[in-house]
């Protein structure tokens, strides 16, 4: 079975994914009968362009995309429209909406997931926008035309949260949750733990490619708001939109004084909390918290992300991801397309 | 839809699986349109019972059972034929394998499952022995008579590590775990650690119901060895039996010695450890570790255990299961019966 895959952006992730692709598109066949075909791609950086018949990753990776100087894939035609008009009409089964984030407004990302639902294209982003602030309406929008919304990578890039809770926790009410969700503000405050001053701890992240020139979304809280949102959301049906989760001491200067006042055997992090109030609503804060070190989150590695579901059926389960990054976060990508390819497509057996 | 449910043997997890359908029999019903009817039942103390048209978990709760002295489930028949022949004939659409456990030959039990599949009966099994021993016999014998075979809860009680492989880790190589498998190990090394003898620290378990009389089983590592083989066979396809797991310097006297010897700011553990040899094999150990403190495993507390996977998709993913028991045990199973419900059966829709 063959499968259009068009992009909506193109980078880090996006590479990842291709070169994923490439490199697992024999198991795909062996043991999904799936192989993905790129039929579309749009890059802000070099416009679009069509290809109906589609072409393997190992295609795309031999012509050079996605680097910027690459020639079109062999066959394509430049598309001259809108992106808007490219996400409702580019020729493709599955949309990979892999914009840049605008976290707090959600967009152009919503707009471009709402076109593709709207002309019967499933959605795969990887961009919590969306989810955090307009999921309800993405969700209704994706079920009354048929097709599929999926998100695997918006939370701990692609560990298996929502995919979890779908297919391996069924009749399971999740009560709460909490979390080490922000990977920069998690490597900030071990290695300040370490040893370093918090200057050094984000110069060193953005060194690595962990942090972005302006760590604030990360330290203030506000990349760990829409991730809570989008958990609240999905996990917990709750309108939480990223505003009402309460971000309690954040920042820079929160950080030092926590850090100078932190009593021996605790560790210091930003840690996530929600949990259902009394009249059925939810609530989520962000805080830096001094964790005792039998917590199963104080012990977090920088680069560790953590979340623990409190649920009705399995009391606490725990995730640490060990070492995330943007093939994770294409692994969540990849795990979404097959999750589609098993739930609307009547699978081929390969050939014998 | 309904799905008829057999029991064969009902210690302390049939118990809770029973109490947990009845508790979330709404939910069964509103969100996977499943009701689960009890159409028959085997335990040791008390012999079988037969019932074709079934009865909800709320009846089977009211006249009593399982309870030694309730009388039969009000229209069921005596069965009166062998163990064997109950587990092929009794009217079902689903068996419950939930013997005691002989995990060393995986016997009867192995018997009991094999009658019911060549009988096209969906099998759920919490008992370990049988996947250790027979896994591909079995796995090849649902297959060929077009029924499932499904144990979620033979390792970490419910929590989801097959299931999560199947559904939610597609075209993912396990290239190896580690883990912390042995609740009774894990507790006594735990409450060791805090100050207590190897003595007490059994004794404790004991009377909390985690350790068996005996504990041997578990301090001499043949529980974490049977576990070991379980996910050997199922995530990484290894032919490694359970002897064929090194247990290494494990045992009461080793673990005092152990103790003893333990550096400041390690946590004595009973890590199990897997990986794929340079042939293609699988090779396995148990033993005695002196884990780091900056090890997800090591500051895993009484009652927990975790299992980290080593992937090709996403490097390490660390489960920390908080507080395992029967109820947790029974959750597996539910979760499996539900997942049979879905793959095998046409949903219908609940009432309006």
């Amino acid at each position: 079975m063959d499968l259009r895959i068009a992009f909506m952006g193109c980078g880090n992730v996006g590479r990842s994914f291709i070169a994923m692709v490439a490199e697992k598109q024999a198991e795909l066949w062996e043991q999904e009968g799936l192989r993905l075909l790129f039929s579309a791609g749009m890059t802000r950086s070099r416009g679009g362009w069509v290809l109906p018949e589609g072409i393997t990753a190992q295609g795309l990776l031999a012509c050079g995309w996605p680097q910027a100087d690459a020639p079109l894939p062999p066959g394509a035609r430049r598309f001259e429209g809108s992106d808007l008009s490219y996400a409702a009409t580019c020729p493709s089964d599955v949309l990979l909406e892999l914009t840049t984030l605008e976290p707090m407004s959600g967009q152009p990302a919503t707009d471009y997931i709402r076109a593709a639902l709207e002309h019967r294209r499933h959605v795969v982003t990887a961009n919590k926008g969306p989810i955090a602030h307009y999921y309800w309406v993405l969700r209704a929008l994706a079920a009354s035309h048929g097709v599929a919304l999926r998100f695997e990578s918006t939370v701990m890039d692609g560990t298996p949260i929502f995919n979890l809770k779908e297919f391996s926790l069924p009749v399971t009410r999740v009560k709460g949750f909490r979390g080490l969700l922000n990977g920069t503000s998690n490597y900030v405050l071990a290695t300040m733990a370490a040893g370093s001053t918090l200057d050094e701890a984000v110069a060193g992240a953005q060194r690595m490619g962990i942090a972005e020139a302006n760590p604030g979304f990360d330290l203030e809280g506000w990349d760990a708001s829409v991730k809570a949102s989008v958990l609240a959301r999905v996990l917990m049906d709750a309108d939480l939109r990223p505003p009402d989760v309460v971000r309690d001491g954040l920042g820079a200067q929160a950080m030092r004084a926590a850090h100078e006042a932190l009593t021996s055997g605790h560790a210091l992090k930003q840690l996530v909390e929600a949990a259902r109030d009394a009249d059925g609503g939810v609530s989520a804060t962000v805080r830096l918290a001094a964790l005792p070190a039998d917590d199963p989150l104080a012990r977090l590695k920088a680069g560790e992300t953590g979340l623990t579901l409190h649920t009705d059926t399995m009391d606490d389960l725990t995730w640490i991801e060990g070492n995330g990054g943007t093939g994770q976060t294409a692994f969540g990508v990849l795990a979404d397309v097959v999750t589609i390819a098993r739930q609307y497509y009547t699978r081929k057996a390969p050939p014998p």
